[in-house]
């Protein structure tokens, strides 16, 4: 008898649900909703009351509501009976976290709470705890913590910890009535099954937990405010449950507003990039998935959680269980492209594509494809953003390097792609210098699906070869895939993710391998990046930083 | 009574001639004449021959035509009686030149030679001569040649010998036909009075001649080709004239073919950049002339010819009498924000310049006058057509640093005005400390005429007064004023360059002063300049000789 899950995952402006055959991965239907409120970072809804710069937050509301729009219309499409729909799975962007009552009513929903923004869900790019992340950092430097070499040696503002002191900072009254905080990927799976849960995904890389170690001290904390010591024990659980997991049966008030049947397992919650994993196929080593956006997340696991400069964080079970979860980052690939369609493209060019019906990408990537690696003499550093993995600097900036009076705007594309593959190299080498093989690369994500070029290039600049995930929702996949393991096999489902991936993931045909001669040139021109990327990223020459201090400066006088 | 001269500028595809009053310098009319066979790069005229890449002719017998056109209508516009016409002077692209017979009748206009492209005059952007420029840098290291220090340590390609190398290597049979070798601007003085002269500045600047040491000697001559021994004895002159000089008078024939009257005094020649500097106001030490289009010539004098790191040339009597003229160069300053605008400007700002019936220069330099300095983040390597002075290195390239996505082409414009005021600034500080003050600046040209920021800028990051030329002129008015000198005080002209300048040339009057708030900016922005200039520049990294070698590479392998 055919069996079905659904993937739910939770994006920045919307979520889509998808139906999935468990013999073979097959897509029966899928619905997005957008959220309401959507992203709020002017005023909050339905009042006059302003954010500040840098805040990002959500109606935790608006998720509940996705789940009761979406469900029912994947369950519709495809005509599957909810008695053959056994398990349901979610994946969220993180940290994405909310203050919730003891029964995990979202503060934000109280009125009394209503009108303080800090009762409401602060999005995975609020950026404004970054006084309070400086501070964590230098703390826990001081202390010498063992954990801050699992993150690269820096906690991010976007992490769950420099978020809660930002509430406990600024709004004290809000941290006071938070019987609990929450990653909103937890508190949508506690909605679906009445049954609070933390996942070891979100744990342990927004988190600071590890398996082997759990959450940072008590004394740590008092050292950060006196009045987080306790605030795991308080506010969070210590117990802390591996991916697929069986969180609970779905609630009777759930299934009624779906339409499935009340006890359908749910999965515990997971990490939209992290989820992508076993969707691409990936259960064990030396194969490394790239999420390729307008941002790359790098995903690899390795047989112990080794300590690899730069990461972005590495947890045990954080990815596939028992296995230690890297996750490395560029935090600026698909941007760096747009910004040349947006900034560095003159109006014939604009004109040409008008003319031929095809976007200014598709026009850039012909031309750039029209030329042999070297050939532009252009290098650059992929830094227009940052570097996030391995020198973990906001402060770096981009670089190019070669340009003439004949250089072209689809040089500078290209010289953009290749400096994005070096920077990808960089990654793998260093991952590879610690003892976590990567001996072949998984895409998935927008950019790998609309860029044969950029396949291309990465296969010859990291010398590996390529395959593209088949899915272009790689993030529902994976959930359903997680739920089909929460199910169970003797339900219909799968005993393990590996089970599931075996029969639910595939990779497109096609591969993209290196091509020798390229590769050559690309060894070349790769050595004289390292050179730039050290001397520029690792102190030598702190022109960058110096910029960035001028200009900010400039403007603070104006 | 009023007197008049005439000052004819030879340029790259047109001649300009324009009567100038002496008693203050004023344009009473000024007249074109375009080449008919312009550049020619191509094909021989008149015939199906084909010239390889790098190669630019040009027809002799168009200066003379130009001659035959302008003079008269001069003449005619300003209703001046040939009679008050005491002087002519001209000035010329260099090194241009030519071979001729003994009486001066150009190769090419021989029906025996025409058909052979060496006959033809070689125009001073010719770049096909640069194997010879290599073998002649190479001995000249070899035997230790003094005179090298005197041009930065490399003689150009576009230069008199490696020119008459490459008639010598390629058509022997021109070489030995060519009685005389010499340049365009000598040669039209020699068809204005029937005398041969040759002229200190282009002797010094393209022809390696010093006045205390002559040209190199035979010895140097013969190790670069036997046959060359005598090369200055046999087919050019020992004899060189100073600036200001009388050449001769006009012909009988040069008369009836312009209107003047015959034995009209004609100063020995000139080239357009160095004439301009006293047509600038500019006749003792302490202040550079900057000739600014899309590249800039910078001249200054001095008391003794000093050896200054990197610079074009120093030559005694080559801009003024008894002065050590020093000229340096920077490859390109306009055709930089040339290249912005034809390839990093999208087609939203072409359309708000369409609307707005302005040009994109116009555009961008308006937004780049909105930004503060500093508010960038961007710092640039003015390298995009190499650098010439101080590092003589045709083969650097462009870089620009401190990119982010939000940078936009604005930015990129004004950083790279800023890139070459602070390339400027480098020429300005080798000529002081070796002993050269440049206390302030003048600049002539276009780009100063068009771009009030960009003459700001300079001010700004060199720390010094910058005035403007009056005149756009200033090559044809300088000539005019050299024609007042060689027809002497008695004459109605003057008895020296200083005693015309003090009558015929002006400034505008607004001055460009620094402003000491910027000016710190600037300052902190030139040590990261300077120390990224040395850094790429002086070998510490040959990245940009390394990209450009594997373009090649590649390009040869296609």
């Amino acid at each position: 008898m055919t069996k079905f899950t659904i993937g739910i995952d939770f994006g920045t402006e919307s979520a889509r649900a998808v139906l999935v055959r468990l013999s073979d991965g097959a897509e029966m239907a899928s619905a997005v909703h957008a959220y309401a409120d959507g992203v709020i970072d002017e005023h909050l809804p339905g009042t006059s009351i302003r954010l500040e710069p840098d805040w990002a937050l959500q109606n935790a509301l608006d998720y509940v509501e996705a789940v009761r729009v979406t469900v029912p219309m994947v369950l519709a499409e495809s005509s599957v009976q909810p008695e053959d729909v056994i398990g349901i799975g979610i994946d969220f962007t993180a940290c994405t976290m909310l203050p919730v009552t003891r029964t995990g009513v979202p503060l934000s929903a109280l009125p009394e709470y209503h009108d303080n923004p800090h009762a409401w869900v602060k999005l995975w790019k609020h950026h404004a705890a970054q006084p309070e992340a400086n501070k964590l950092n230098e703390i826990a430097m001081e202390r010498g913590e063992t954990w801050l070499s699992r993150y690269g040696g820096k906690i991010s503002s976007e992490w769950f910890f420099p978020k809660a002191l930002q509430i406990l900072n600024e709004a004290p009254e809000i941290y006071d009535a938070a019987d609990r905080l929450i990653e909103a990927a937890d508190w949508i799976v506690w909605q679906l099954t009445g049954v609070e849960t933390r996942n070891s995904c979100t744990a342990g890389y927004k988190a600071i937990w590890s398996k082997e170690d759990g959450f940072p001290s008590p004394d740590f904390f008092a050292a950060l405010h006196p009045r987080m010591r306790h605030i795991v024990q308080d506010k969070m659980k210590e117990q802390i449950l591996p991916l697929g997991a069986r969180a609970g049966g779905l609630t009777e008030e759930m299934a009624r507003a779906t339409g499935l049947l009340a006890g359908t397992a749910v999965a515990v919650a997971n990490v939209d990039a992290h989820v992508a994993v076993p969707a691409a196929t990936v259960t064990g080593t030396g194969r490394m998935v790239m999420i390729m956006g307008t941002s790359t997340c790098h995903m690899v696991v390795g047989e112990s959680p080794a300590i690899v400069p730069g990461m972005c964080g590495v947890v045990e079970d954080g990815i596939l269980p028992n296995l230690a979860g890297f996750e490395a980052g560029q935090s600026a690939v698909g941007d760096h492209f747009a910004w040349v369609v947006e900034n560095c493209v003159p109006a014939s060019y604009q004109a040409e594509a008008d003319a031929r019906g095809i976007s200014l990408h598709q026009l850039l990537e012909e031309k750039a494809a029209a030329l042999e690696a070297g050939e532009s003499g252009l290098l650059a550093l992929d830094w227009w953003n940052g570097n996030r993995s391995v020198l973990v600097d906001v402060d770096l900036t981009g670089l190019l390097l070669g340009a003439t009076l004949a250089t072209k705007p689809e040089e500078i594309y290209r010289a953009l792609i290749e400096a994005t593959a070096f920077g990808t190299r960089v990654i793998i080498e260093a991952f590879e210098e610690n003892g976590v093989p990567v001996r072949d690369l998984v895409a998935a994500g927008g950019l790998p699906e609309r860029n044969r070029l950029l396949m291309q290039i990465y296969a010859d600049i990291t010398g590996r070869e390529i395959q593209v995930v088949a899915t272009t929702q790689a993030g529902a996949l994976g959930s359903a895939m997680h739920g089909a393991v929460a199910a169970g096999s003797a339900a219909g489902g799968f005993a393990t993710i590996e089970a599931a991936a075996a029969r639910m993931a595939h990779l497109k045909e096609e591969t993209f391998k290196p091509q020798a001669e390229t590769q050559e040139v690309y060894d070349r021109l790769y050595r004289e990046y390292v050179i730039l990327h050290d001397y520029f990223g690792r102190g030598a020459n702190d022109v960058m930083k110096s910029l960035k201090a001028l200009r900010a400066e400039v403007l603070a006088q104006r």
